[in-house]
């Protein structure tokens, strides 16, 4: 039996202004992957962390060229083979800042406010990042590292991680382990601890709509050639019906009905309407017809518009007949949804609707299947009771509305299932101006890794 | 009874390379009325026309400052009280050049390739401003000019000429006179000289959807929340039917039918469905049930989606759920509708079909009213003798699918109506990329205009 906990959890109480320090150099580095520009940003981000690791005393310790961004890489095998091994999944790249006049201080100048630290990534996922840092670091410098741990941190998971798959294709022996851990989840608020099981998969398109060969004049033109931005206004309108479902031929055949069971554990969240209109400041709620709020999240797929760009769009005004007009449109998907067939499905919904007046393209920038892992694996479990212990209540069971492919690829190419949790809150902005992490459910965050690397010890001691 | 034009036809002729240099020069200043940060550019403008319109000997030349940009002013009364007196309009301000990246020449540096001069302004309408310069010119350095001209030149067409109106009103005294010239019209091809007595009018609006008070993460909030650019697309598309018919309620009601008559004379254009084909580049034409394209032009009014804008518009993928959404529409009109009524029909149909899951308002930056000349009038008689001896055979009477408010202003101010023409012909990109102006006819609209100012003087002899 390893020794407990304690010794570990007053490190950590201990260094927290030096943990938040750390934190606070990793969120300054601008590791935005969307932006090819940022090349420099990423490689300075890889770099801090293999000195981060290599201070820890992990072996190993190497930033893996990929044909993207690279993988860093290190581990502690030092609890022996008869100890399980955790591989911990995690990304250091961040979301563009757009829109920057939006943010009350500096995405990439970290700020704390209140309880709060505000930056880009600071939710999503540099501070799980550093809790997961943290936690090992702590356990290192007291009753050491009661399992084998292994640490995979990507540069691409807000591009669909496009390299991590041949990475871990190629490394497969390297990467071996019991389960993963993946913080890059969320909880649902500071007092309720959630295990989450279920997560959308994505499907992310760019569609173009042509008609004139350059911009007209409204005027001389308007009338007699189909507008383009009108002609993609009618398509995307027409993805929905009015009930709010998706019109893309054969979207749902493939979608996991909820049993009766799933729905009431599901509906157990502490988040009720009147939370989801405060944390989004929408004037009403809405959505497919026939289904609650948390299954619309977790287990109903969706589309989305994420951008559209035509014509002019400065101030004032200007009688332009646009030549194109794009849209950016994303679906959520769920089990057992496939990304390359919902792309099908959409090219089979443009080549039925598109009018002859138009030319269109579609262009498909990311997929991640959806994944559910098995509530009771010995993963889960263990989380459940460090949950319960850091809590003194279990764990909420959710389905995540967001996307985290790298859990079905694990899935499919290592055999492991994931353990999700984190530190993110569902008003903490992610993607959006003003990200921030709330530094109480940080502190708790370690504490809670720290407890469930010592169960995991224990469990197999 | 004048001298005949000769001596003026021959003394355009031989200065023809120096009217093109000085063209050139006004098509270098960058007199964008749209764009706040061009108000130096605008004044610059407006004094280089002072300074030539001096040059011209032309009396009481005067830079009059209005509520936005000046309205240049300078007269020859030298013809006598027994002659007409022609109040020739134009304007000096042009549309702004974006996408710059689509110029094959910068904007704002003029190229002569092949038969047409590239610029910003080319067409619409420095070109014409500068022919009717000439044509004075003409006859004053050669027989004297025959008739009394007032030239009125304004910065604000647009933006929808927001000062003219109160200049109008305040120089009514200044301003009398028999009839108006407005060159800032086109012509259909260069063998077809065309005589415009109708124009459109023009209402347009800014539409601005709002959903939740901030981006979110479409992960995470998507499925719960109607997503602002989903819902602006649905209200766009709604705006008009299955027959390409407009949907705002009452829309139509104050629309002029058209007689069998005046039908069979706008059909007589050369503007053929193939001729639209190859001067748009859209795959197929695309309109309202029931009519021609040159009456879909000129004859009936439109709405247009002029720009659309929301969430992610870079490169690659967001997965944002914006927080707004925005589009520029715009309605082209016919007699007899309102712009102001129009408002208040598009209000009607936002307020009837926009769902209360979003918050939206609508801006109108611009109106005009629609217009008719009566084709019997002694100036468009004039007009159409000056253009049979140029060309050689009767113009083409021609409804204008373009706005030109001052038409409907000074009917309604100073009791003159306009005789329409331009040099701008359909496929000259006007407010597109690449403007730009067929030389030969340039020219020709200067001997147009000299043998203009030769009958009119003639039939008032």
């Amino acid at each position: 039996m390893s020794p407990s906990p304690d010794a570990a959890l007053a490190y950590a109480h201990e260094n927290r202004a030096r943990f938040l320090e750390e934190f606070k150099e990793l969120a300054r580095i601008p590791s935005i992957s969307t932006d090819p520009m940022a090349r420099a940003e990423m490689q300075r981000a890889a770099e801090w962390l293999a000195a981060h690791m290599r201070a820890l005393d992990l072996q190993h310790v190497t930033i893996y060229p990929t044909a993207g961004y690279p993988v860093v890489y290190g581990e502690s095998l030092a609890a022996g083979p008869g100890k399980p091994t955790v591989l911990i999944y995690g990304h250091y790249d961040v979301q563009p800042a757009e829109p920057l006049d939006l943010w009350h201080s500096p995405a990439f100048e970290p700020e704390v406010r209140g309880e709060h630290l505000y930056a880009r990534g600071a939710a999503d996922m540099k501070g799980e990042v550093i809790a997961c840092l943290k936690a090992v670091e702590a356990l290192q410098r007291t009753s050491g590292l009661p399992v084998n741990v292994k640490f995979m941190l990507e540069g691409e998971e807000e591009i669909g991680s496009p390299s991590l798959k041949d990475f871990m294709q190629q490394h497969q022996e390297l990467l071996d382990c019991d389960f993963a851990l993946n913080s890059d989840s969320g909880i649902l608020d500071a007092d309720t601890p959630t295990l989450t099981y279920g997560l959308r998969g994505l499907a992310y398109f760019e569609l173009r709509v042509s008609g004139p060969a350059s911009d007209l004049h409204s005027g001389i033109f308007g009338g007699v050639v189909h507008n383009p931005a009108q002609a993609l206004c009618e398509l995307v309108a027409g993805m929905h019906d009015a009930q709010g479902r998706i019109t893309l031929p054969g979207f749902y055949d493939s979608v996991r009905t909820l049993s009766d069971e799933e729905r009431q554990e599901l509906n157990r969240s502490p988040l009720t309407d009147s939370l989801y209109l405060q944390h989004t400041g929408a004037p009403a709620l809405h959505g497919e017809a026939g289904f609650t709020q948390v299954e619309r999240l977790g287990a109903r797929p969706t589309l989305e518009v994420n951008g559209l760009l035509s014509g002019y769009t400065g101030a004032g005004a200007k009688t332009v007949l646009p030549a194109k007009a794009m849209a950016k449109i994303s679906c959520r998907l769920v089990p057992d949804q496939d990304p390359g067939q919902v792309k099908q499905q959409m090219l089979a919904y443009l080549e039925k609707n598109a009018p002859p007046t138009i030319t269109w393209e579609l262009e498909m920038f990311a997929g991640a299947f959806p994944s559910i892992t098995d509530r009771h694996n010995p993963g889960v479990r263990a989380m459940h009771r460090a949950m319960e212990e850091t809590w003194g209540h279990p764990p909420l069971y959710h389905r995540e509305g967001g996307s985290v492919p790298v859990v079905a690829q694990m899935q499919d190419l290592l055999q492991v299932e994931s353990v999700l949790m984190g530190m993110a809150m569902p008003d903490d902005n992610l993607h959006a101006p003003n990200e921030k992490i709330h530094l109480p459910t940080f502190y708790r965050g370690i504490d809670l890794l720290i407890r469930y690397l010592d169960t995991l010890g224990k469990d197999q001691a």
